[in-house]
């Protein structure tokens, strides 16, 4: 007998929809850090939840470097759904019972807005690396303008891990009067060097790859080997030492040692794996233009943190955890400070966990604990 | 007026005389782990001190990854001195006025001794890819080759850090009656996955540059993009994330913004140049070799590294640097409790350091303090 309706199996949101709105039409244009325009600026999102009368419970989650708009449920035919999708939905972290969730592709990005593979109108080629450089405020502008789209003045809370912490933290520097609340995880305000330095590695990897052609492959042979090579990069600085041994430990691969100058081991296919099928669903011009925004970006311009966020009347819950090297606590803990010193409400948690940077996408109970209690307070103030 | 003698400027060994000798001439051969054989293999090797007569005093230095037989002293011309120039001469921890101190390159290497790029007299080419695989075993099998040309039966010392340090613990296991003592900087009996993972990511980046041609590319172009990037993941991983900070912070060079899709970051300008530098004095294929015979290593063969010690006479010294997230503490003293079954006599001290994994070259004083000490036990129970 065949299944007429597959959301019965759906947990979560259940079947989604992609949503896209353009912003800045011609005439108008998007005015980036950089000086110069975009125009039209396509962004691709998606809701989970319905906004109430008063527009007043919507939640903004903002994505990590190499997320997307789709955070919940599933798209028709997918195996996998969103990449929160155990934070977000009826009764989760991410209530849809109660809030109104709204998650947007980044400005730069490649799956959906508009970024570097846009078909550049003046042109009618892809920019490629002719499409002008992008910033996390840029980004945040992009996510304000679809709030005005869709008729929300005020947030109740704006969310975010790793990069999409670095949203976050833009949004109470920027927006501060937009938003009621922020929940920060496993973020920094500014990008130690180590940081900077593994990006820069993968940068390298695209820049060194001939295919990569000064960002104008479109047409041809995409720089695939290049963005595996840094993808694989990440994916170690995104687990654990512990992580990595309770995984993988050195156990070999049955085929292994078909792997030129591999031993097969189990870690090594692991990151191949990652690798190759990363190449299917990202640009690598949008890794190039991504990772730079992320290593400029100061919440801070350079100055105090604390005097960022003076004034600021949003509360502010802030996590970290325990096994992230690659966002260390004591990066979270000196937001946590600024908000101490400014006279903002903050709450700081680390998190235990052995999942290393992966684990704001992983430690889903602890994570829905403490996101429960901190939106709830946060309603009740209201 | 001219300077006759430039060696009154250079100290510790001052000027010093790269050698080498061929073992397993024809119609001999050297029989590798892997069932193959070379004939002959050249080892490049350097000596610092004088043998005494009973030929007791001599100590081996075995070089990590992409170090090489020159530890001390300057060669004519060069800027720089031995890699572990600061340890070894008069006075120093491997102090020249008492010990004979022997170092050589690894089978498989690029700075003199047998490796791919070696030409394999049945073709008159560089072997390339076909070279066959090593191990540490048989780079220490080669080592003990060296001392048995030299008359040196059996050690006073054998020292080394990383895959130095790997050759130390081989030396413990396969000729535990030729060495009275060892000393264990910074290494690990058996790589973890996440060390296997950034070795492999390295060796990707090698493989999936075109000039790599399957290791034949030595007539022509060679693989530097791809070698570069391996080398700039390595350099991450041998600094911490405090020395990073201390070293680089967020300072941005002046010509910086020049390189394209970074922000001109001096971390940036530091990883560009450690790789283009590396790219001059290694072969990529050495690099392919080495690092699989590293991660392939395991120094109890799959079994108890305290089965492996057992009945071992020599007394070790072993050392961990506080920082060093490469080759973590814990790894060290898995091997310091492996001794301690066996009955073997062992010290054990973590280095306090900022400085990582590269630690092990730059933390003199303490370093100096400990194996003066332990070399002086060492020689008093002779």
């Amino acid at each position: 007998m065949e299944r007429e309706d597959t959301t019965a199996v759906l947990d979560g949101v259940g079947l989604v929809e992609p949503r896209s709105v353009t912003i800045a039409p011609p005439p108008d244009s998007f005015l980036l850090d950089c000086g110069e325009s975009l125009s039209p600026v396509t962004v691709a999102y998606e809701t989970y939840g319905r906004l109430n009368a008063d527009r007043s419970n919507a939640v903004l989650v903002a994505h990590a470097f190499s997320g997307d708009a789709h955070a919940a449920g599933w798209h028709r035919g997918d195996r996998k759904p969103g990449w929160w999708h155990d934070m977000i939905g009826p009764g989760r972290a991410f209530d849809t019972d109660r809030f109104f969730i709204v998650c947007s592709n980044v400005l730069g990005g490649c799956r959906g807005t508009t970024g570097p593979s846009t078909v550049d109108p003046a042109t009618g080629r892809p920019f490629g690396g002719s499409f002008p450089p992008v910033t996390i405020p840029d980004m945040v502008r992009v996510q304000a303008c679809l709030l005005d789209h869709l008729g929300i003045d005020t947030l109740l809370s704006v969310a975010g891990g790793s990069m999409g912490g670095q949203q976050v933290l833009e949004w109470l520097v920027s927006y501060s009067g937009r938003t009621r609340s922020a929940i920060v995880c496993a973020t920094a305000a500014k990008h130690s060097p180590q940081q900077i330095a593994f990006n820069e590695v993968g940068r390298q990897a695209i820049l060194s790859d001939p295919n990569w052609n000064h960002g104008d492959y479109y047409g041809g042979e995409r720089p695939a080997g290049g963005l595996s090579v840094a993808r694989m990069v990440g994916h170690i600085t995104y687990m654990s030492d512990t992580s990595m041994s309770e995984k993988f430990g050195r156990r070999v691969c049955p085929d292994g040692r078909s792997h030129p100058f591999g031993n097969g081991f189990e870690v090594e296919d692991y990151l191949h794996h990652k690798g190759s099928s990363f190449v299917e669903r990202f640009d690598a011009n949008s890794y190039l233009y991504i990772t730079r925004a992320i290593d400029e970006y100061d919440a801070a311009r350079g100055g105090s943190l604390a005097a960022a966020f003076e004034g600021l009347e949003a509360r502010v819950l802030v996590m970290s955890f325990g096994s992230d090297w690659l966002y260390p606590s004591y990066q979270s803990q000196h937001v946590v400070r600024a908000c101490k010193r400014a006279g903002v409400e903050v709450s700081y948690c680390e998190v235990p966990s052995t999942y290393g940077h992966d684990a704001f996408l992983l430690e889903v109970d602890e994570q829905t604990r403490l996101i429960t209690h901190f939106l709830r307070t946060v309603e009740e103030e209201g």
